[in-house]
């Protein structure tokens, strides 16, 4: 492996839960791009559990919850 | 915590299967829409299982098992 | 997929613990047995724990826990 | 085993959550006393998840969810 | 059980990663679409795990690895 | 779902331990009462792990892991 | 170790899904047996799930899934 | 609770792997009447493992690993 | 690290089953003080099951299973 | 994401088992370059289990299992 | 317990993936050297997974991500 | 199999925790080789658990628990 590829460089998982309306896909897509305002370097988000809110017998929300990967600087 | 604000209360969770020729989301939402019937109360969906039902090598359903929970009226 | 064919039909899922002298398919059988008085279009039982009941040193029974599927009547 | 001791007899598993403002035995207590008006002999409850329900930064609930088995009457 | 039914007949689990501009949906099919051309009789694909690629800090896939039940040949 | 409702908010996890010499209750109300400091808007608190350190044969502290989602600033 | 006693061989995994109308230890054998038509070297087949087909109420076969280990040939 | 009924004792938790040429009822009944010999007030017996020893492309044994709780005398 | 501080000391772990009628924190300490008795150098016993036993749909005992590590003597 | 970048493309898991006398990352080692000789587009091996063979009570290899994932050609 | 011995002090559990060319331990230590930077009084890290990176059939890479436990701040 | 070949010998799991400075390998080594003074026919070894301890920020020692098994002599 190439000198200075990342070798060594270090990961930290954080772990959170967006909500959409619509889908599950947009749930987890809303907590990326949250996380992507403040983190530097996302490269995987693992979906560790997904769930519906109901309200009045019905489906109002879904919401994903997913570990992130990002470039920890210690 | 005010008195009557559910402290106390007991709820049950039930499993159910939801099916739909399109989505997950929509095989959940077939299942709360059923249960929500004759629960009372229904609140969070949590998704324990997804799968997929293959026909003639074509995906033909798309299945989810959401656990519900609800007022146990006993 | 043809209509008709049980689409957006919802299943419940229902956990059962049979017991027998003799073996596990025995117990599970008396599960499924005794749920088949009741419930409808029963389809698959997956076993989610077996486990024996000692009495003086000996085994006395097999019990085995089912997860059955059958069809939802809301 | 004496013939009559329940050989054969087939129990069923219910999943509630019980909540109290004190501590996670109470919570359990009323899940099983809410449960012992309509269940015929419970024995063994096992607890499969605890959590707390938070509000303005204190605690107001714990709750317990509890998988209760009881005699099947099919 | 019907004699030639099946019985007897064993399958194997094979565990595929499919990929997707759009959803979980369409990934989970690709997987089953590009097995189903040399793999026979195709029943069941359990979704095992989910995930998302990102770059540059939007999602650019969606991945869903499921376990698919075929024919097995020996 | 009413506009504004927190649709689309998005929450994190974080995992504290928290310590007690009397109880859980007390060191997960430990755990949530330090996080309230700086955190806001928690609502549930996940029990994840419960252990006891031991020292001179003697149970000195109750500890529980809880796994708290809060709103996330990005 | 003495040389040429295995050390640095490969073994691979592969999931079988036999089934038997009898019990669950034929439904293993069939399995074992159809994969040693073609599989060189099987050792241990560890049970990873085990459940019932039920028909009309009544239970008309035992399946179990068993994971392979043998020589893998590359 | 009727005093003396047990309360405060205490039990330990032993897992042994039994071995059966016949069945995995057979290996779980072996290892319970070797444990018997020596182990005071067995009750209950859960199964955590199962599987199988393969010889030239037979299977040789079952085996059952069997979590058993005995009375404990410190 | 120091000579003599502990490197290459082995540990082993046991799992005992405390009862109380009060609380799980009782419970987790009787087996914890009965185990003291004999094992040397307990430090950390995680909780590892926890249930309760009901009879005439009353609670009557709390039982925490708990795995303890100590000083192994070979 | 740019097109034909491996959009749409389908990776298979396959798990295989190192082993090495000397260490688990040997081991790993030894399972993928066995892999390599006839998997195209090796990206990722999570190891899924280690364990360790004993022989007259000395250590004699390091087993590593793992979960390939590679290019599915259909 | 003495007093100010840390009763009532609550820890954080952070998630971190160290990368090493040569071995699971080297990226462990990475892991664990960069966060000592930032975080007061780590004291154990416990491996929750490990996995290899290959390129053109070689590992070029050791993963290991760690939990650990570091003294909040709040 | 041939009569005498073990059939219906019972194996017992203990579980160890070893330490070393330097390496995993090392650590469950130093826990096989601890078991091996007093344990007859030790065979396999499974770790289920591998974690280090830190001082002053720096790795001071690797631990692996292993689940060992060995000839069961009632």
């Amino acid at each position: 492996m190439a000198k200075g590829k990342g070798m060594g460089s270090v990961y930290r998982i954080t772990e959170l839960v967006g909500t959409s309306r619509n889908s599950w896909e947009d749930a987890a897509r809303n907590a990326v791009r949250t996380a992507a305002r403040t983190l530097r370097d996302l490269r995987v988000a693992e979906v560790t559990k997904t769930d519906l809110v109901v309200e009045n017998g019905k489906v109002v929300a879904y919401r994903a919850r997913v570990a992130l990967s990002f470039k920890y600087e210690g």
